[in-house]
């Protein structure tokens, strides 16, 4: 281990009040990177990120066009010998609406029972500026920071960060490192630590569906030439089992069965089946019985249909034969799944179970994402386990993400570093809702761990 | 048989000129029901209508309003001791878009091949007029019609007919009838007489599924809440055998097998199934196999999904979960189906088939229709058989519709007296579409054969 806590916990809780007025300042810019009206705001709080990267003590920063949201860019080299580690963060936020369900306005920051409420607080910009915080102590407190340091704070996150693969792509030498945390993620709970060891790849496309050139008079076909819509519908009953299984042949083949010590990580976390089925308002849970509902949100891959539609939805009856049906669906992929071979197994599906007297094929759609699995023994991630442990004194949960993160995968892939989630947002922070907040307490203690592992980092 | 052919032949054909100067005057009127800007002309056909039952003899006419579109009715009352036979026909037409499709005006009535052109034309002016023809010509050649007469010329058969029912209910003292003649309807071809013995009912119902109280973040939900959209499919494709057979519990019960008779029937009508099946661009027929597929449309009842939507419908992909799902359902109903209780059934079906993790509801829509099928002892029925036996030289062939009409029920119900169709519409006139057409030779026969229909029931 390289040099260990000078006085960083001193000195940032000096400094509390005038970082948390400086948080409030960038919380006060609404940059909605969605929002079209909202660009010029999207550019301030770029150009505030990157002064207070500078501020820190940071010597390379500059706002980096990269064709979409401008990226802010930073490099703090302090020895060769060192390991680079890369922060991630984003300075944009989701749309407020709908603005009426807010306690207070959504970019006007407001502390309540020990909360920071305002848009971005958790998502991402309590992060973000956590990172600089950290940055900025490690600076003051011992001349520069305990290794080499590269920032990429993006600024369109929140938009599926169109940007980013290109440019990660294209500067792999400003971005060069060893190690690569994210201070975008969850922890389980205010109490319950975790390191987030997987997210899901997703593999997209639409089928479509036709049975005649165009739309029949059901009394004159409905008996004889079949209905686009029911063939539709049995052709996707035909993607699942009753129980949620996928029934699309060679789908699980790459897929591994769970280790005993894998379900015991996730029968570790703690987890309420009825508050969840509740909160989404479900008659009851479902999926693959053999699994338990986090298992199969963790573990399992999905097929999903986010869309279906055929025939006609205005108000009253028409009494037609639908002649087209489409569906678009998107697949939840694990570890060693591919995008591009989910595709063709579906499309190999729909050529085999097209209902007689339909045609139907499979459009591929943009937005493969591989999965991404961190190994296990990754320095850094041991590291933040380490941190984690002395900070909350006890064992961190091992998490994972059912959603997708393709730029966790765009990093391992064309940086070779493997990105470690050390971020403290809460699962019910309502990220993208009204009222999202940050806990106050977790600003000074996400600041401390950030001093802190990146020391531990240093040889 | 009362009295027989004084010389209505020969007057019908001294008059043809002035009949069909008489009858383009009528098409000229675009008397379209569905479309508001065209009502003054939905009027003014009544009128013309009207004034032309009166010049044809008819003592007793009125133009009566309906809630609706105006009914043109009229009587010509000559004998106690004389059965009442009720003439139906609609004077509205069908809107004539596309316009540019039309080779001449759709309101500029052209001759081209032996075929009058006009919107209207075949559905329904000239059925209509050929009764006005034939009433006349039984006027003038022998001063009075053979038997009793009403006629019931209604404006709004194009737009579902909404105020027949509740008119006919109302005014039973003025329709009060033996027979009802239907001069809406077809031949098979143009040396293809037939008689139409039957038309399906309909029953319309909804399914609405849910699956949870909003739509869920498919890498949150997707592998443990219920999709909505898969669900529906399931209970879809649930409604029938791949084959095509319906798979609602108790949805045949009353639905009697076709006898070798009725068989032997349907096979005798010339039917192309591949042509058929090219013209709507089927990839294959489908349905039931036990059953040609003339027999599925005439003698077996269906159920449609007319239309079926979950979730996201925009482009590019949304990785949602959708939370509900919904379908429109009509049914095609045969003797002794009933409507009502046909819902019932698929209400118990969706109870019983709904998919875990899903709540669903059927809900019943307007728009029931009983089944009609005429007594084949009918008189009326027996002796429209024997003129067009007369007048083509060969046996009528026995046809059904796989279509819904449901005046010829109204009829039957309120007034007691079956339908009988005499009409010479021809599957292939582009009813409903451009270049409509009704041929020349089939004006005049049509009318030579009312005149002789009336007379043959005459006692």
């Amino acid at each position: 281990m390289g040099r260990t806590n000078g006085n960083w916990d001193g000195w940032l809780a000096a400094e509390e009040e005038r970082h948390l007025a400086e948080f409030f300042e960038l919380l006060r810019i609404p940059s909605v990177s969605a929002l079209t009206e909202r660009h010029a705001d999207v550019e301030r709080a770029a150009a505030w990120v990157a002064d207070r990267l500078r501020q820190a003590g940071v010597p390379e920063v500059e706002v980096l066009p990269t064709g979409g949201k401008p990226l802010v860019w930073g490099r703090w080299r302090v020895a060769a010998d060192q390991p680079t580690v890369l922060i991630y963060a984003h300075y944009d936020v989701q749309p407020p609406d709908p603005l009426a369900l807010w306690a207070t306005p959504p970019f006007e920051p407001a502390i309540r029972d020990g909360r920071i409420y305002a848009r971005g607080a958790a998502d991402d910009k309590g992060g973000l500026f956590q990172t600089i915080m950290a940055t900025e102590a490690l600076a003051r407190t011992s001349g520069e920071p305990p290794v080499n340091l590269v920032f990429f704070f993006e600024g369109e996150e929140e938009i599926g960060s169109p940007s980013v693969a290109p440019f990660v792509r294209a500067e792999q030498e400003r971005l060069a490192c060893d190690y690569v945390l994210s201070a975008d993620g969850l922890m389980w709970g205010p109490n319950a630590p975790a390191l987030t060891v997987s997210t899901k790849g997703m593999a997209a496309c639409e089928i479509h569906l036709r049975t005649a050139s165009g739309d029949l008079h059901s009394g004159l076909y409905g008996a004889s030439v079949a209905n686009a819509a029911q063939a539709m519908a049995h052709l996707i009953a035909s993607l699942h089992t009753p129980n949620g299984r996928v029934a699309v042949a060679g789908f699980y083949d790459r897929v591994r069965e769970p280790t005993a010590e894998e379900r015991a990580e996730i029968a570790a976390v703690p987890f309420d089946e009825e508050a969840y089925r509740a909160s989404v308002g479900a008659p009851a849970l479902w999926g693959e019985p053999e699994y338990t509902p986090l298992e199969r949100n963790w573990l399992r891959p999905t097929l999903d249909v986010n869309g279906l539609w055929s025939g006609f939805q205005g108000s009253g009856k028409k009494t037609v034969t639908p002649s087209e049906a489409h569906a678009k669906i998107t697949c939840r992929l694990v570890p060693e799944q591919d995008p591009a071979e989910i595709v063709d197994l579906i499309a190999r599906h729909v050529a085999a179970h097209c209902p007689t007297g339909a045609v139907a094929s499979v459009e591929r759609q943009p937005g493969d994402a591989r999965p991404f699995a961190i190994r296990r023994d990754n320095p850094a991630l041991v590291t933040a386990g380490e941190v984690l442990r002395r900070l909350y004194g006890k064992d961190p949960l091992i998490i994972r993400l059912g959603g997708t993160l393709p730029i966790a995968e765009v990093f391992q892939r064309e940086l070779g570093a493997e990105m470690v989630f050390f971020a403290w947002g809460m699962p019910d922070a309502n990220m993208h809702a009204p009222n999202e907040w940050f806990r106050l307490e977790d600003f000074r203690l996400g600041a401390r761990a950030y001093c802190e592992l990146l020391t531990r980092l240093a040889r």
